[in-house]
């Protein structure tokens, strides 16, 4: 039989689990959005993200009087100071895609993305989809095995950001400035989105294996 | 007389002041090395970083172990899981600061900045400057009547940054779509690093009035 300490362990542990769902549909919404410009979705993600917030909140006061009532030591612990980093990662990717919601409503009716660079940023959708469904296997289970997959999709976010700029930089560029902003912007909140995801799944793996997981948010190295 | 927890405790302190003072002089030296295109300087913070990483992980080590083996309750608690947080934002601080470093070591011999947004960059800097020394205040001294004071620095700074997208984006911009990408970005690292700023400021003065500051980081509202 569980003890309470556990069952109420196990109740935060499934609220960022369910924090986690929330920010993969919120940028899987904001992606839809902006490659269709679809402003009531953009609009939909955008009052979604109130829910993000809330529930960090809530997660972060629970595991906080969870060790000043219960004094946990070791691994319970750890696990409660772990979701105090990772509900704070996770409400920042809510944020990353709220933004990029906004771009996609800032434009409307126009499409804030043009032809030639459409491929990049549904693939940067992709990835960002991909990743953090990974990163949900490992916050449910716990599984490390994933560490490397999860590295690899961070890397291929990246490259995909660095083909983005390589696009807008082209002499063809026939866009102007404003829509180079956009792309700039977008390619950053991706990009960030990603480490942040990368960053959950690091500090999940350490409760497993101990193994410091070294900067967790060091961002772009790109320029 | 003190006790041995509280001494332990101060240091703590003194390393967060120790690192809030690092990323404070590394985002002047940044901005200096950016509008000087001055090489040596920028390798300098970029080098300098390095320290700042290594501090937020001595400190968090050390936090969690004061949690861990002395179960401290009621404010010392509070103190030490801030300490948690607050590490986190002068990371990611320092990391933009990297970030704007970058940008002038990426164009060197060039100057990144063109001369009609000279004024505007340098006037981020100098914002950043006073924003950070007024956080130190509070971390210092937990002074929370520099609260105002500090959200009307980060008002300050989205109001120069959309003053630089409207100069951006002005007809008369004459320097291409690298020097826009450049712009956007340094916009939005100067802007977020304010944010951090803030975020310190509010976590420090909640440990002082009991009134939860709410989101911390939520960020831009601009796009």
């Amino acid at each position: 039989m569980r003890d309470v300490f556990h069952d109420e362990l196990d109740e935060i542990g499934a609220g960022v689990i369910e924090m986690t769902r929330l920010v993969s549909v919120a940028m899987e919404q904001a992606t839809g959005a902006l490659l269709d410009a679809d402003l009531v979705r953009a609009e939909r993600v955008i009052e979604a993200d109130a829910r993000v917030d809330a529930l960090r909140e809530d997660l972060e006061d629970r595991a906080f009087q969870m060790i000043a009532r219960q004094q946990p030591v070791a691994t319970d612990l750890r696990v409660l100071v772990t979701t105090l980093h990772v509900v704070a990662d996770l409400e920042r990717m809510g944020d990353l895609a709220l933004h990029v919601a906004k771009i996609a409503r800032l434009r409307f009716p126009e499409a804030s993305v043009p032809e030639e660079v459409r491929d990049i940023i549904a693939q940067m959708g992709e990835v960002a989809r991909s990743l953090v469904h990974k990163v949900a296997d490992v916050v449910e289970g716990r599984d490390v095995s994933l560490a490397h997959a999860i590295e690899a999709e961070d890397d291929s976010m990246d490259a995909l950001r660095r083909k983005l700029f390589t696009l807008v930089l082209s002499p063809r560029w026939a866009h102007g400035t404003e829509a180079a902003i956009d792309m700039t912007l977008l390619g950053r909140y991706y990009e960030r989105y990603a480490d942040h995801a990368v960053a959950v799944a690091r500090r999940t793996i350490f409760i497993v294996t101990g193994e410091r997981p070294g900067s967790t948010t060091s961002g772009s190295t790109l320029r």
